[in-house]
């Protein structure tokens, strides 16, 4: 059988089923499990090592048109991406470099100092890293960082409210213009396909939300929307109902011109780098007051409910959110 | 201009000389600079995070015939050897994998074993990682580690011993069997072959001797026993005076059989993953002591001399030990 019959997923099960069985390491003894954003150890009474591995690889994950420096700044938003959702302050980034012998050396300085730019916005040191020959422009990324608290996928209950950290559809839009041809005018492409260059982290709110307390589960965005309040919801045994999807206006003027519904780009879009969370109801005002003072902010778009279903309400129409989202390998 | 013109020690140097201009990174305020083994931050007073990133793509780094099981166990030992020659016990291993679509189910498995039975040897369980597609395997491994006491590249005062974890030799023979055709008996060339094939880290030893406090400098040999003296001596601004070369029985063997210079074969195989310390005069004794008890050993190989160079001496004959060994994108 062939990796490609297996997905990335149907990988990343195959692998943990090995490390499960024959020993090096326990998952019931990690601080977060191996499904959840990144791992963690636990340092001491008050702080957690949170550590993630991302790997990009130019062919797969820059879209047509990304420039290298572009490249450098997206690996770095991946891995520090997922400490946000953990509420970890970064303190290293370090990255393996797979060059192709005849790459040239000024895509090496834009792809570096595209690194180099994100690492100084999200305050994430690079300590080290490696070069190594690849067929393929690679870039393997790996973030270290603290958390005083940690918030995992799983620890939403029913009663709980779903919020987003941002509004979505404008990467959907991106693909559509991007991968299947649809056109827009000048100036809303431009902004549209912003959103796939030029992709941030929500760091600082990651980790307001995370020391606020508010917070009882959380997962990044970046495997789309949909894929991410499933997820989200299965890890703790618990449904979704959600009344009011966050659409850009660009991404609803997209939507019109094209003749497509909005709802699938912001469901469906994916590498949109928010973060989607369940806030305890008492501790709202809170939440919203974190995020704001992050210089963020926190949009209401349903609640946790008990029967374990993701639904989209509209009055008195239901539909369920399929998790479905993209997937290497496939 | 191309990377391959540059090699992979330049297009790290373009790397650091990007970073320390404009910013992510002050190389001054780092517990280990750019060019040591591995990076580190202190976590307390008597606490360093130390942490390692090191590609395995199979086309350059996996000899000839290597099985997929190997190259799981080498990806990891490839980063613990570093942690172990700054002196950390390995807390985390995470990798982010690189697999062609047609790559087979069973071979991923093979390697995820690999990698599972080495991280069980060396104590470090595997907390995750990340799956891509790649056009070809790659493994980009990343360590995590403590360290109560560091051990650097730089540290050698005149006056120290020079010394080694274990006998050369084998891998030079090996990579003269797999890549230049010479022969050996069969016994023989099963033995040497093993040294490239299954690879060890000198994690115990490590550990033991940068807590003894013995040790002044240290570096891992994967790169070669020459290239690797000449870094060591560079980073202290010191020389070497090396009078006995630590070549194995079977090496000896494969040279007189091959009518090649034993001395060769030691100082530019490459690949061993032995430890290559200064020691104090004083301390020599306690550190052999350590080392012993780390269930290893330490073999006097020279002394550090003040003047900078690497000299091999043999009774009144000397000559300089060039700074050759492997490099990458060449």
């Amino acid at each position: 059988m062939k990796v490609s019959s297996l997905g990335e997923r149907g990988v990343i099960e195959l692998i943990w089923s090995i490390l499960r069985q024959e020993g090096s390491t326990d998952p019931s003894k990690l601080e977060l499990p191996p499904s959840d954003d990144a791992s963690a150890l636990k340092l001491d009474a008050s702080r957690f090592l949170v550590l993630k591995a991302d790997l990009f690889v130019k062919r797969t994950d820059a879209p047509r048109g990304m420039r290298t420096r572009q490249m450098g700044v997206k690996v770095v938003t991946m891995n520090i991406s997922d400490l946000a959702a953990k509420g970890a302050r970064p303190a290293a980034f370090l990255f393996s470099l797979g060059l192709p012998k005849n790459y040239l050396k000024k895509k090496v300085q834009d792809l570096i100092e595209g690194i180099n730019s994100a690492c100084t916005a999200y305050c994430s040191p690079v300590l080290g890293g490696d070069v190594g020959e690849a067929r393929e422009l690679l870039v393997a990324g790996f973030a270290a960082g603290f958390a005083k608290k940690l918030v995992k996928r799983s620890g939403a209950s029913p009663g709980d409210i779903v919020a987003v950290t941002g509004e979505f559809g404008d990467t959907g839009a991106a693909y559509k213009i991007l991968l299947e041809g649809m056109d827009a005018p000048c100036r809303l492409r431009r902004h549209i396909c912003s959103s796939v260059y030029a992709p941030k982290a929500q760091l600082r709110v990651g980790i307001a939300l995370a020391e606020s307390g508010a917070a009882t589960s959380s997962m990044d965005s970046s495997d789309g929307l949909a894929f991410t309040l499933n997820e989200l919801a299965k890890a703790s045994s618990v449904g979704f109902t959600i009344r009011d999807l966050p659409i850009s206006e660009n991404a609803l003027e997209f939507s019109k011109l094209n003749r497509i519904p909005a709802d699938d780009l912001a469901l469906y879009g994916g590498e949109e780098y928010e973060i989607v969370y369940s806030i305890k109801k008492e501790k709202w005002d809170l939440a919203q007051k974190a995020a704001r003072e992050a210089g963020g902010r926190l949009v209401r778009i349903g609640e946790v409910v008990s029967s374990r279903k993701v639904i989209l309400a509209r009055g008195s129409e239901e539909e369920v959110i399929p998790s479905k989202g993209w997937e290497h390998l496939r």
